[in-house]
């Protein structure tokens, strides 16, 4: 039973349980299949929210990777994992798909936990490459021999990970697929000389034509004869247009059309068993069939719910959130400083830099999805006077930690991080939870780390970072904060010092970095706790600390990231080193992997809400 | 005054203190000069100790590029750093070369602190062009034109970051001069695709001649000329050899013989101020000019000191190092589990991983400069049953860390991480540092963490990593430990079970993390204090600690790695969660870089040698 949608009319998808039944059917009805599986999904992404425009761009790829390969034995690994909902539908979890990304049900990429069929996990980009090729190379360590893909977008291709990979992949010779599903676009628009290379691939027929015709060819031209003899790597540069997958050792084939699935299977079978590396290079529509989504496949990325008759409607404009907040701050910022520049790894609508690159496009750098390079990129702009702020998500920041430390601290270079998507990021689940960047960033020397409560004190930690003479970051979470209005001017925060917001009596002081200050506030009034607004993860405020430790019986960190090393750890760290000893309860999250589901269940579950918080509180008093 | 050189016999070299007194040699002296600098680096590295094949490969390119160019005007953005002997003796720090990586004297690479010549600090490889692009691209925020030129060898250009960069540059039309130096080796052979093509590229001279007569021939070619003009693109594949960089946008210039220095400059001269990204690639060889490190590059990569006249010579073989017990083990391990496989990013022979290459070609992969890809590389084979053990420097760990907690912890794959040169590095200094692993490690799901405090642990810790369910890291410090002999066996350790070494009666007891415990041993029969092996960073030994925080007035806890986040904070942050509020003191590593100088020097100067923790101990016992 599929909640909402209409399996009645899907009479062939609703008979595939499995790739098995999808395998028994003649090769001429997987159009049939293609056209019922997007209408499945728009209708079912558009009751339950979640990632359609790659999904539906992937729809007859995935059909023909899985008729023409022998799934689960051979392994299908999918990059990013945004366009695995056809995968998911055809294995074995079409019922569940209305409840995707939603605690309880399917996690909204592939899990290798959910399905046999997920042979990998992932949700990060560029990674599939790699987990493939380990795939393919078990074998020599006694493993069964396989048929490994990996299924790659063109915006994936930029990140270093997938170009070491596709290195080492043509140089040690394993039997590997990589199937490049090319769709000029990943999240953002692609950028790199990479992109603008496939792109020309794409508009040159006439090698396409050349390749296929290129040895008769030269039979007819004798004074190059000899040439195209002796230099026979670059002739096939110009008879094929796919000189540098080549010259990476990998065979290149295609361009072919990526919603031909017939045609698609047919390569497919061509290129299964061929040994080596080889690279099929495939075209796809984001949104395809779907005409709002082909129309502006950003904003169909990932979507809340909407009606597909309609489309998407604009809405109300909601409460300003975290990202507007960094988005008008950045634009505010570039105006006021022109040493600003901004830097973004193939973020720039996610981290609210369209307005920013529209106004300020020459310190715009949208370096693809690119990571390392981004950090070091700005440490190189910050030796030269630049202020650059690296706007990124926490879990992507993890790409770039070497280049945090190695770059930017050890150097004391000014560049601020703009850290979106910290604490609890909700439905994208374990692998996008923002919950380690006050661990890994805490440890890092000459870092000042801040955690915003509201939207007013982010703005004034960008404007602190910004004036810093070393590196900072202000770490600030998913969607809307309690509402405080943005402050009018850039006045910087005294670095390190926290705001009392409010002295209690009963001898228990709750210290919060970030967004749970008003859950703290909360209780606190309940309780007549003192409550203190930390904003500084490091440095911390060590007068107040030693005060509050000295008056109180009992301290209480709380903070929207794991315990272990945290903000809270950073206390307690603090006070043992001057010899106090002062008792003191973390609250934070577990040393768990934290999957999907809404935030403030995540929240509740973990005692990081006003009920939890509260009984904390509440068995200290009576303790003590 | 240089200690033990022969400045008098440098009469050329001894009156340059800075750049500009080169440029003002006329150019035919530069051959001179070459030859002097030569000489200088073997005397004063065969003294000192040090980086010597790759700086003395690259003297002329040193030379050329400071002559050509307007530095420190113009930025050098040196890639790796282990090339800048020469450079260093050319601004201005001759007489400081003998006292290199000791402490008070020159760091071993690049520091901006050091110098203003030294545009970009570096020390981990491939960051180079990353850091001049963003120089170059600093104009277009207030900042001046200068050239920049990003000087990387071939081995770095396999790294992820490297061809992020590549990627961003070859789009972005920055004005950036890429010196490919092309020695075919990087601190271990290369490998990969790329490095295959480049060697390919220096074995067709042909391609070279055609690329002079391109045009002209063009003419002589009617029938290819249509085309020609048709796919101009890869026309340009046929006749220049360097479709691949051209393909990212760069201008590729070469191959030149990177040890004429005459050449050099001219050729410097030609692409200095010609607009857009530009690859000079330059052709050089390890240990130039000093033939037994130009017969073997791998030994003279780093050397102690040695007899300019005799070379290296075989002393007695030293007492077993950690890298040597790895060494041993993982061919063990082989041995007994054919699904044990090995990988390296680049360090085969700093990993000791060449008896285990050799003798298990098929279970080993070294997959060049490429931490991402190592990892995740990894977590495939270990989908397949392989039982993967990753062997990396714990500071080229945070290269992979995303890998770590997205590709392995999160999936539990069962990989095991031997990271090496964990704690203290000693004369590699800031950059090299494997202070943080405790702190980025302890905070990841599902991620067992141990230190070994002697050999036959570490031995025993591996066989444990081996066998756990998931992920695992076994963190040991460089050089030797107290010498215990290696188990016969491959019997692993409880998992989470300290060993209790000495119950004493003063009340305190020590909790060492690793290398530390002999010092905590010491101090322990010293002052009658409670010792503990703790072994375990992750997970912790409970129970123990249950038991001695009840029993004890103090703890304090011992590792190498800064406090902040570290395994010190492990156990505070235990207690705390079982409200056990008995005092603890962290010793560890402090919130601040850690410079080069020897190891038990620097372990001293932070109170971590025996007198230190004597008198923190001596301080607690007063206290109370």
């Amino acid at each position: 039973m599929t909640m909402g949608t209409h399996d009645e009319d899907k009479v062939l998808l609703s008979a595939i349980d499995d790739p098995e039944d999808l395998r028994r059917l003649p090769l001429e009805r997987l159009p049939a299949v293609a056209q019922e599986m997007r209408d499945y999904l728009v209708e079912s992404v558009s009751q339950s929210g979640g990632h359609l425009a790659a999904g539906l761009g992937a729809v007859e790829l995935t059909l023909a990777l899985h008729y023409a390969l022998d799934t689960p034995r051979d392994r299908l690994v999918w990059d990013v994992g945004h366009q695995c909902y056809a995968h998911k539908v055809l294995t074995g979890r079409r019922s569940q798909l209305p409840r995707i990304r939603q605690a309880g049900g399917p996690a909204g990429f592939p899990v290798r936990d959910e399905s046999p069929y997920d042979a990998f996990g992932v949700g990060h980009s560029s990674t599939s490459i790699s987990a493939a090729l380990g795939m393919a190379l078990a074998e020599r360590a006694g493993g069964e021999h396989r048929r490994c893909a990996a299924i790659i977008g063109d915006g994936g291709l930029s990140a270093g990970e997938a170009l070491e990979a596709l290195n080492h992949a043509g140089d040690v010779k394993a039997d590997l697929l990589v199937v490049l599903n090319d769709n000029e676009m990943s999240i953002s628009e692609n950028v790199g000389a990479l992109s603008n290379y496939l792109t020309r691939l794409l508009s040159e027929p006439l090698a396409g034509q050349l390749r296929r015709g290129a040895r008769d060819m030269l039979r007819y031209l004798p004074p190059i004869h000899e040439l195209a003899r002796r230099t026979e790597g670059h002739v096939k540069g110009l008879l094929a247009p796919a000189t540098l997958f080549e010259e990476l050792g990998f065979h290149y084939f295609g361009p072919v059309d990526g919603h031909n699935v017939e045609g698609l299977v047919r390569v497919l079978r061509n290129l299964r068993d061929q040994p080596g590396p080889r690279l099929l290079h495939v075209v796809t529509r984001k949104g395809k069939g779907y005409a709002p989504a082909e129309e502006d496949p950003i904003s169909y990325h990932g979507v809340s719910c909407f009606d597909p008759a309609r489309g998407l409607t604009k809405g109300t404009p909601a409460k300003l959130n975290y990202t507007d907040v960094f988005s008008r701050w950045i634009c505010r910022a570039a105006c006021t400083d022109e040493r600003v520049v901004a830097i973004t790894p193939a973020m720039r609508e996610g981290s609210g830099l369209v307005e920013y690159a529209r106004r300020f496009p020459e310190r715009f750098f949208d370096v693809g999805i690119a990571e390392q390079h981004a950090v070091t990129l700005a440490a190189g702009l910050a030796c030269e006077g630049a202020r650059p702020v690296v706007a990124i998500y926490s879990t992507f920041l993890q790409r770039g930690y070497d280049q945090v430390i190695h770059d930017v601290a050890l150097q004391r270079l000014p560049v601020l991080f703009a850290v979106d998507r910290a604490g609890i990021v909700g439905a994208d689940g374990a692998t996008h939870q923002g919950t380690y960047d006050l661990s890994y960033l805490r440890c890092i020397p000459d870092l000042t780390v801040m955690a915003p409560a509201d939207e007013a004190e982010c703005w004034r930690m960008l404007a602190t970072g910004l004036v810093l003479e070393g590196a900072s970051a202000v770490r600030y979470p998913r969607g809307t904060g309690p509402g405080e209005a943005l402050p009018d001017d850039m006045e910087p925060l005294p670095v390190g010092q926290a705001e009392v917001r409010r002295e209690g009596g009963s001898g228990v002081a709750l210290l919060a970095f970030g967004a749970l200050l008003p859950v703290a506030e909360a209780v606190g009034e309940e309780l007549d706790a003192t409550v203190v607004n930390m904003r500084f993860v490091k440095p911390l405020d060590e007068a107040l600390l030693r005060r509050l430790a000295g008056e109180c019986r009992h301290l209480v960190t709380l903070e929207e990231n794991v315990i272990a090393g945290g903000a809270g750890s950073g206390v307690a760290e603090y006070l043992s080193s001057i010899g106090v000893h002062t008792p003191i309860t973390h609250l934070g999250l577990p040393d768990a992997p934290v999957h999907h589901g809404a935030r403030n269940d995540i929240l509740a579950e973990h005692g990081l809400d006003r009920d939890g918080v509260r009984r904390t509180v509440q068995g200290l008093l009576q303790q003590s």
